[in-house]
């Protein structure tokens, strides 16, 4: 360790999280220190583990400190469906729907060949193995609806329209996931160009 | 570590840092995961030298991990002059105006009789000691303007006022910080109590 005072260093290396501050730091610093020393020794804990352990799932890349994540280990989990997402946060917004019983595939990230972001960058190599070795039977691209989301889904449907698959088995079906106001959405807030598309997809009740 | 999986685990040690809920405990881990390895790394090391060697300075009783701390250990700060406050962060607020080259005594707290907190567990011992052997020739307490930093203040005036000193030794004088309307403060937006203290306490110019 430096010559700098130690609780100069505990206040810069707190700033290396996500949205805090030299303010907050600060105040995380002394709260520690005061209150919770224990509670720290075991995020020191934690964190070490994690760094050293967690890396990527062999079949969906989400974060796993085991070969396969639980989910891709779990074998009550449908194989029949595969869900394709941008981040492994994604994972946790599905799951915490409880509404959804098959695997995902994480891209980590979207296609963005302005910044090197290639096929291969997001998994898609393993993607097209996986869909062609497995029982896959729909896809489900859930990427955002954004510019880069929606390019990255229409290089996957292209890419698994032309896979090569198992002589005998059916043509995948490929999904999006359905776009329009958001329940509780007020029509006076929502932009246009969802308003316009949720017209044109408009549903019978 | 038990059986859980380690994201969620990091994700709840997380949660020991104040002002960090569920959602920002995943934003941080992913982020770590993805983006900062080292960073997160090098956050571990320092808690856990942080929480294991940080004591209390025997002089002023600042956060350090040495016998004194850096301002007690500086022979060019004015020992005439002491500076009681509530906080750590206290001094650090203080030091940042670069207007005050004296010496600290950090109480970590206010009395608080129906809490325990009497005397000794805000360090009065020590400070009466202190003082009394030391040249010591103002003390400026620096506690809050609530009911327990004001409380707090006349309890160590009224101590200061009959302590022992050296034979010979001016009295010491006794300051408080000066209370108002803060620069920048827009009347309308002051409470009632300081528009009349500012009122009664009016400068010439
Ligand atoms: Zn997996
Ligand atoms: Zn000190």
């Amino acid at each position: 360790m430096s010559a700098k005072p130690l609780l100069h260093q505990l206040v810069e290396s707190l700033q290396c999280l996500p949205g805090v501050g030299k303010k907050s730091a600060q105040r995380m610093a002394y709260q520690l220190l005061e209150r919770n020393r224990n509670g720290a020794l075991r995020l020191a804990d934690v964190l070490q583990e994690s760094m050293r352990s967690i890396g990527n799932c062999e079949m969906c890349r989400d974060y796993t400190e085991t070969r396969l994540c639980t989910i891709c280990s779990n074998e009550k989990r449908d194989a029949q469906m595969l869900c394709i997402v941008e981040s492994p946060a994604d994972i946790a917004a599905i799951e915490s729907t409880a509404g959804y019983s098959g695997r995902y595939f994480v891209l980590m990230g979207n296609l963005s060949p302005l910044d090197g972001i290639g096929p291969d960058e997001i998994g898609l190599t393993s993607l097209a193995r996986l869909v062609s070795e497995q029982q896959c039977q729909e896809v489900i691209i859930a990427t955002s609806a954004t510019v880069e989301g929606e390019a990255t889904a229409h290089y996957i449907k292209a890419m698994l329209t032309n896979i090569d698959r198992v002589e005998g088995s059916e043509p995948i079906r490929v999904t999006r996931l359905a776009q329009g106001v958001p329940i509780g959405g007020e029509l006076g807030y929502i932009d246009q160009s969802t308003l316009s598309l949720s017209l044109a997809n408009r549903q019978d009740i």
